[in-house]
């Protein structure tokens, strides 16, 4: 499902890169830095804003920000401005608030005593009700609602700035992981310099990538030397489409610098004592692109699992396997391989209705979500389906479809969901319907297949989904509580990793 | 593979409605034209246009036409401009020839002596050369170099118009049929009618629809008198997504007239002697999307044969059975079915590359096609996979993916294209390159394994193909041709249904 | 009065250029047309569109048309995809059906048995009624309402084409001059020349220039060899802006052929016998800017005269004259010098306003057109004001003024009209509001100041207008009727130069 | 001289409204919003900001900013958002220094600890350096370059906010006063009442205006409780197109509040013991429209004055008297009047050309601004001219006019400029080009009248200006420094108000 009907969505994809080498650099850094946006799209389609830095003493910061996808908010002459960037950051945004103006696009830059910086943020600070009430009382006026103004004015603010020569922006950075806990994947460029900062929980992803010569982007032995420059992302996923090599996640409590030198660990801010990391766990389940790679493993591989588990724990007797295209796909083939089904196509999707804004008539509305797919009639007429899903949210999307499956021969139509119901609302990055809104939280969840008309539902459970995610994390935190394993399942069981406003 | 790697595409759709019974109707025909052409915009993406007629005497014609896709093309001021139409056909189009001016846009409206008539066009006349000339001899300019403007001329000028009362539509329909033996599936819209027009050889597809209310869609029995509307479409994948169900096709060489009052077949053109109907085999193996329904079989089944046929004819020693994403997939799992091997996703696609207009510099542009997917390495490092296409035509996109595929830890990688060398030039509607772009006539084509990088590569053939789709023909021309069937291949073998320049 | 409170407007301005001497020509022809064409902007603001030929034989012909002013209508890309131009014809235009879609832009281009042709036409066939007829009977379909579109049905149908090497086209103009005597000024490009045609009335105007060195420009010297190329315009105001010099008029009747050797006079089309040149006296009163040359006067000349006129007919007890800015400048200045009573502005334009589509609510609204001006109280409080207009159309906007400056501290408020009232329609080219609109044939008009709030109202007569304007006109049809000088009066005098519907 | 040409430009307009009475109001703020700044559209055209409050506790603000002039920047869809304002504030703005994005577009808004607050500023912090500066030290980070961002800073930063109920704006503006002596003229609106402020120098205009029915409008004796609204606008000029009456000025270093109950001054801050007034000399003398009144006098009078100073400074022997248009004309019929020669317009404008961008060619570069303009040859053949010009800048504009008189027949041509040269940089608000670009600092400057090819140049006296412009001043600071005249000559003089980065 998409999430226009899902009603479920990331909020944000931040990207950097820095040219590595001499500068001015070979490396197109504007055209590397919104390409690898693009591959970030899925994480937010409302804005999208660059900001390169030519790396000089003074720096020369150039900026573009736009509404609309990459492709329509960056038209040829934004990237001309941008061209003369050694390194940058970018940013692209799903609103949740609905104040959808340019000037909430990030990332944001400021002029302070020691220089412009720039921060792209992705997450949702727990404590950001008390954080801004803190920076006001300090005389500061906040022009945005986003967090990424309030995160450089609290990295202005502590320890005061004086007119030194450096203004230890590591030393800032950790007192701002010092005053919030959770949920940050942070880009904050300063001159030459991008700091890459992920929260000590870990709730939103980060990592590293290596740009290499095209030529040796796929030989095993490439050389440090050959490396053209940096780049980190929220996915890895972007990496493929910019000719670069994943390189390793940074770590949950991790401030990394990224010059033209290299990658460099400076610092891991722990947990508390006793608390497991807290890596989204939808991540996995819906959000994240399949060919990223999080903690070690495929996004791909862990729906496949999680397929897999659900034929262990929720069998059918049918006749076929199916999915709902196309994001349950992994999983309807994990259930398929696993039940020995056989697996069939039995929808095909319109790509172009969504995008148009012609407003069907009462008449076409009744056709709700079907009309944006057409039915494959031949490959189940008088069968049995399976129908896999990889979430029900609202409950208003699965519904046509079976209809539309029913009337045209099915049999049976049962629907197995990859993921536990969803019942509580997230305040750490993901835009969640309100719980009044979550089907899971209505009194017909009681008799959810016949609400939404299948023969039979049944859901993954949270032990099923942590073990299917659980079972090939191989990348840990390295400092202090290596080898620990946590995800963050709060939507899903109301454990929050912190108490809320910390 | 999309439209701008392949190279190849089809040329138009088109689309008609009536409103059934009282006018002005309660059904908003604005809408179901402009939503049965989102349906059809696989078919044509560089521009789309719209009249309508309220049906009166005399009528009163209205038109929006616009560049890009129907969703950007058609803002909400373009409907409510539209909104008392009555009846209206449309039309989206991909140009051959470079002119994508808006006023080469159809439906093209002229007024004649006996009012004003609209034509939508599918196809290209084979003897337009010729055709225009004689128009032009008669003193005729002509604006345009579509088809479109050319029809219209024609059937202006015979039988030469008098200031009689009755234009005698179907005497002009028939003699232009004479005039010209194909290619064209035919909308015209005079007043309160549309005739709908295939050509005697049926090489594009065209069938109609009856638009029911929502709540009896997929009853079975629903009764003529439920009819809220009569449609007609290039391809019956636009009747889901509008609430209609599919009726019959316009068959080779028939006339058929829908007004308010329903649908009747006025006359048939035969073919000459013992010539076979020539549909367009293409529309089966790339074109139509997998849920339309042509002579009776569903294209994906057609696909899915396609894929079993060439599992027979060209089976390989591996470890799984692949498709390059979107449209090979049914190929690929009938190539599974049939050869028992599993089918795995190895690629995923990423959907907002294509849309981008960031040039990519050098570096990035040496990635080629390949940065537009993410590859699914878990499934397919270490072994050996057979992927399968549905077509190769330039074969410079299959290339990079292989060595995608190879350099991500496939042992060895087959292709198996599930359908025959394209080697010839169509004249009949569809935008091919030109006979030295093709790879099949290319000198390389002796060692095309070796040219694209796989281990092996085989077609389905030309006997295959025909069997695959022949099959489960179960629609026939009724009056004199009955029972016989036929396609065109002349893309594939050289042998074209007419004479060139007929 | 601009045009949007006057509701009175000319409709159409065409403009070509062929470069003088060897092609591909230095000239760069389509820079030369589309600036020539933004100083023909006053004469339709709606739509824009350019035509230009290589010239060779077969010509290539380009073409870029838009909706809008041409600073809009032609962004870069559209100059430079016209860029290889040798000659061309462009046009502006005013929609008066309501139709103001791109397709009815012109110039309107067609293939012809012999070629391609493109025409450009200001004015509007009295008798295109029963031409449209005609061509219809034909067997000709019209896809515009244009005349535009008629014309080159007309001009391709008489003689009947063969398949000769050449056209004869000066033959085919010809039959077309002796189908419609007016109105027309056209432009028609065909391969490397083009012809400009006066309708024997010469109702619409139409004048030659030269592209000179622009070093040369000014010197009176200037020899035939400097020549860059040949200029044609419906306002030889458009030369300044070129850099052409003013060459002659085409006369009424005459048909021009321009080519990169110059220009010839081809041929004289007579009027009947006994009938005057009728050009439209609205040229000199209200349309052209002040600038152009017609008849051998230059407008502003005429409009000064107007004023003089106007003081001796209609003298005025006051103590100042002022302007309704800025079209009644020249008239007012003539009042002033005639009458010896002081010129002073007493408004001041707010160049911003029109542009705006913010709707002013009821509140504003009453402001009328007071908003769009500011008054210079100093100027006139406490004195008689005469106020010059150049013409009342519907009345509703010279009442508010008055109030205005009333309100401001004038102690009177007499206004002078430097034109008869308008009675009657135009068919000639002309957009006027409806006769009921027309405040000259309301009741009201008897006591026309009572009306309005002046303290009294008077116009020019048609006498006084007729001596005015044809006092200095010194450029005369050479051929049959020379030295005879004739206007057109119909909107004044309900005199048509022809019967209507000829 | 339009801004293009003479490189010389006002940065902003400030305008702002309050309803009066009872809340929700009957008056559409933004409609008065909008159209207040569409009059003050001729002192910034790059971007225009609105931002409404609809006064509540806690208050909605609403705000929409664009690029371009306020027609295009303001949709209708803008000004339905904004339509529940019952106050608001807008500013339109030129940017000096190339940062022109839509992020540096005032209003500026911000959330401090008492709530948010809103500030659209219009002129030049001469210290803005410095109090960057200081805000930075304090931990604040700054994310524009412009003054108005600070300004709120410095509002929020002293006195240190505590959570009291009330913020005392009144103090805070003060200290503001107190800390930076020059330029703004500023509105700041916090929930509901707006603060109108002019800084002691009085260096940038401001003034109120009343909003009465309009059938009240030019009733002189209006009652208080007639008023719909209250009005506060960098010029009067805007009052005429809203429907407002002029109330007074804003006085140098006067608070205003203006709040639904009427407006209240509430604070005078002093200039240093012996300063005196500093307003912009050029307001009059160029930027301000001429129907604005500053200090109890019409801008239009003065100019004239100034024409008139001049033709007693600087007489000719000459035929006639004429203009550059259209800003020198009241200077130019100033002169007429005191010379007692005929003023004759020579030039007419070609008002589309300034808004084309289509490149001209080299050879029609060569033609300068003089493709901006129609040659009214019959008024100046054979004569000799006076050309009133209101200032020269570079030089470069009048040279290429004068070249066109010569040509088309002027015996003699002198130029008289009723204003002094320009030799100094501004520092308060004004875009004027480097002192190297200023022709008056060039050594070609001893014979400008050489330089550009005039019979003779003259420019009017620093004191013959100061003359003109302060015999009829009669509004004056009415608590310490009463009737006490001044104005800023510094761009003449060099003479500054106060030192710089004071």
């Amino acid at each position: 499902m998409e999430f226009e009907e899902s009603g479920i969505g990331e909020e944000c994809g931040v990207f950097g890169c820095v040219a590595a080498g001499e500068w001015p650099t070979q490396l197109e850094v504007a055209q590397v830095l919104t390409l690898g946006l693009v591959a970030l799209q899925h994480r937010g389609q409302e804005s999208a804003g660059v900001v390169t830095s030519n790396g000089a003493s003074p720096p020369i910061y150039t900026s573009h920000k736009g509404m609309g996808l990459v492709s329509s908010a960056f038209p040829p002459e934004a990237l001309l401005k941008l061209r003369y960037g050694n390194l940058g950051i970018c940013h692209t945004r799903y609103s949740t608030t609905g104040m959808s103006e340019l000037q909430n696009c990030q990332p944001f830059v400021v002029d302070t005593l020691h220089g412009r910086i720039a921060v792209a943020h992705n997450g949702e600070l727990v404590n950001s009700r008390a954080l801004r009430k803190k920076v006001m009382r300090h005389g500061v006026g906040l022009s945005t609602c986003s967090d990424s103004e309030l995160i450089t004015h609290l990295l202005a603010l502590t320890p005061p700035m004086e007119e030194l020569d450096s203004p230890d922006w590591v030393a800032r950075i950790k007192n701002l992981m010092s005053e919030t806990p959770t949920s940050y994947s942070l880009l904050i460029m300063f001159k030459d310099v991008i700091y890459a900062v992920r929260d000590p929980y870990g709730n939103r992803p980060l990592c590293l990538g290596r740009l290499v010569p095209i030529s040796r982007l796929h030989s095993s032995g490439a050389e440090e030397e050959d490396t053209e420059g940096w780049v980190v992302s929220s996915e890895s996923c972007s990496f493929q489409s910019i000719g670069a090599k994943y390189y390793r996640e940074v770590l949950p409590g991790e401030v990394v610098q990224i010059s033209r030198h290299g990658v460099k660990s400076l610092s891991f801010v722990p947990r508390p004592e006793g608390d497991l990391p807290a890596f989204c766990i939808f991540e996995y389940v819906y959000f994240a692109r399949p060919d990223s790679i999080f903690e070690g493993q495929m996004v791909y591989t862990v729906r496949q699992r999680c397929g897999r588990q659900l034929a262990i724990e929720a069998p059918t007797d049918v006749d076929l396997v199916s999915t709902v295209p196309e994001s349950a796909t992994p999983a309807a083939l994990g259930y398929a391989q696993q039940s020995g089904l056989p697996y069939m196509e039995v929808l095909c999707k319109n790509r172009y209705v969504g995008r148009t804004f012609i407003q069907p008539n009462t008449r076409l509305r009744q056709l709700g979500v079907a009309k944006k797919f057409g039915v494959l009639t031949d490959n189940f007429a008088g069968k049995r389906v399976v129908l896999i899903d990889d979430s029900i949210v609202r409950g208003n999307t699965i519904s046509p479809i079976i209809k539309l499956l029913r009337e045209a021969g099915a049999t049976e139509v049962h629907i197995r969901v990859a993921s536990p119901p969803i019942k509580f609302p997230c305040y750490m990055g993901i835009n969640i319907p309100t719980k009044e809104e979550l089907i899971a939280n209505k009194p017909e969840f009681k008799d959810i297949a016949g609400h939404i008309g299948a023969d039979s539902v049944k859901y993954l459970t949270v032990e099923g989904l942590l073990s299917a995610v659980q079972e090939g994390v191989t990348s840990f935190q390295e400092e202090n509580n290596s080898k620990r394993v946590g995800h963050c399942t709060a939507c899903l069981t109301g454990k929050y990793p912190v108490e809320l406003e910390w």
